[in-house]
């Protein structure tokens, strides 16, 4: 259906609802979801079978979150708040080694496999998940952990030395786009479940946007860089300061829009967020073959990433969110056309309508290039996710 | 001109020769020689400009490896040696970090940007450089620098907690094959240079291949694994436990060959390496399309990493010098028609008529997903030592 030609609100999200609670989180809890051991497990083939028995720990924060949200927001069935349970009972028995620092992958039964030195986002989305499940469970001890483990980031990412940087410190120092984003979702998420604490969490979401415009953003260019030195400047002699993931800072534009509702109307933050949609729809929208391709190069050089001309299923996600989102708060009809265009090619090229839920990743031109269902980068969070968020959109926009 | 149906060696010779001396290593010196800061440059774009100002530590060995024995085996051109000299002064003046380990990769000038914790990789490349170095330049302190590096190497090895495990080494304790293949090719090197020690570098030789074969080799699924356990375990249920990487143990394959040529005959290395490569060719050739698939998984899964089925440059080198060395060992009429077939398709697809040198990325299907020249990871190696070892073959095969 199409959203420019005056599709009905309401079929739209009841698209979406269908979509999410008979297809989507179905997938999710009869095969991921680990009745015995405990969490959710994403390495999934085709028809979900497990290919491998190792467990994301961004996945327990990121699939605690989801299936919260979707009992909050769209259905209250137990099994939803069951699954939450599960994975973040699993994030506080074996996510968190000695030093407070979270792992990236453990065993089945959680013993570590991996952590990583550089990141915090399996911090940041045990937060996410403990503060969604402490709203939706009505247990508020959970927002307090939620708290514990955002303060405990912030101590991390302040403490020189501690998050090992991907580029020698002195030679070039650098900071990424990825922390201010995340962190900005994180911190609304803890506002939902700290309603008292909104002034704080407003101020910090404040500083988090007005870092992402005064680093980030390149008015020259018209585009949002992912690596910049510690002022913002440039770093174009190299790959990595050139590099443009539009389904990174898409995903943002519509972090910073939904920050202007949650706020009851913030015209500067609105404008801002359609900015960051408008430059990045331009670099990420492929004219040729439909979709939103992985990477550009903000002067047009050819990039180091061989895969970055593939189309992975969450930048269309996030291309979709932020379009029907730019329409309902804007009213420009540039965001439903696009809407429609990047609903209409994602829907008929991810989903597997014979296995259920989506395919991950296509090359370019739309050819497949596997069939698995979910690693330790896809599992139940982008595309419930989208339909969760769409599904609040379009129900907002009348169609409940 | 397809060698199954008799074409002469000296012709093929001819066109390694040429093909080495007037497109390959010139457009190196020409565009990736630094002649103001030293050492080697490789990001480069399709006409050759410099895109990315840093070296990669690897290339500074890699390059003087090229360089040098280019010069001993080919054509001794002045500027192949001078080449060879920047680089090994660049790896002497910047390669190394105060506690005796190498950087990744530097500045143009040779500050220190990204050190890898979890390799022993430009270690190698820098004393496969200076032990070639010492033969072509008639510098017998260039190997006695040469067996230093090795001797640390082993030392970094053998010492626990000095390389940073991939994996937890308590939960999921493995070993990965491109450590004891790289040093059997190290080893090789260094026998070269040092003559008189040929009897430690034959019984290191020995040791290594004999851990190939009883680590990494499964007589079951008929593949070489990439990571097993500490005894050659397998590791199944994982990702990486299952993956194969065609590439890289048909490369092995031919350092195996050659080994039992240069020990003037050992039928088991001989019949080793051929059945690696027998393995191998039946796993990575891609019937559909043609040439050398990246990633299989051994239970034939779909495999984690989304560029799995992409056709990069270096496989198809390393399969091109192993099918032409099994023939020229074995006189098998089936590895003269694999020879024919990889060398066929991939210097139809790869070469770039236009410019010069190859391009480095293509599609399954023989789309070119980007026109880079070099990066990180491509750049004066595979293909030069591609043409240098087959010229050495078609030469050995009486066509000099």
């Amino acid at each position: 259906m199409s959203l420019a030609n005056g599709a009905g609100a309401a079929s739209l999200a009841a698209e979406f609802k269908t979509e999410l609670t008979e297809n989507i989180l179905p997938f999710w809890l009869k095969h991921g979801l680990d009745r015995q051991a405990g969490g959710m497990t994403t390495a999934l083939d085709r028809r979900g079978e497990v290919i491998d028995t190792d467990k994301s720990m961004w996945f327990q924060g990121r699939a605690g979150w989801v299936f919260s949200t979707a009992y909050r927001e769209v259905e209250q069935r137990p099994e939803y708040l069951e699954a939450a349970a599960s994975c973040i009972d699993f994030i506080e028995a074996h996510g968190f080694d000695t030093d407070g620092r979270m792992f990236f992958r453990v065993t089945r039964e959680g013993k570590p496999v991996i952590k990583r030195l550089r990141y915090v986002f399996s911090e940041a989305f045990a937060a996410m998940a403990m503060a969604a499940y402490s709203r939706a469970a009505g247990k508020p001890e959970y927002a307090g952990k939620a708290r514990a483990i955002f303060d405990r980031i912030g101590q991390i990412v302040a403490t020189p030395g501690t998050l090992m940087p991907k580029f020698d410190p002195e030679t070039r120092p650098s900071q990424g786009f990825a922390l201010s984003m995340i962190m900005l979702a994180v911190a609304q998420e803890l506002r939902g479940a700290q309603p008292g604490d909104s002034g704080f969490y407003n101020a910090y979401i404040d500083r988090a946007v007005a870092h992402i415009e005064g680093n980030f953003m390149d008015r020259e260019h018209r585009c949002v860089l992912e690596q910049v030195g510690p002022n913002g400047e440039h770093q174009f002699d190299h790959f990595e300061g050139r590099m443009l993931n539009p389904g990174h800072s898409i995903e943002a534009s519509w972090f910073i829009m939904n920050e202007a509702r949650l706020r009851g109307g913030d015209r500067h933050f609105t404008e801002l967020g359609a900015q960051i949609l408008d430059w990045m729809w331009d670099w990420g929208w492929d004219k040729e073959y439909g979709g939103i391709i992985y990477y550009r190069d903000a002067l047009n050089k050819p990039g180091s990433e061989y895969w970055h001309d593939m189309k992975f299923w969450w930048p269309q996600t996030e291309a979709i969110i932020s379009t029907l989102m730019a329409y309902a708060e804007t009213g420009e009809s540039r965001f439903a056309e696009r809407f429609d265009a990047i609903y209409e090619w994602t829907t008929r090229l991810f989903p597997d309508r014979e296995y259920g839920e989506w395919f991950g990743y296509f090359h370019r031109d739309g050819r497949r290039s596997t069939d698995l269902k979910g690693n330790m980068y896809k599992g139940p969070f982008h595309i419930p996710r989208m339909y969760i968020e769409c599904y609040g959109i379009a129900s907002r926009m009348g169609g409940k």
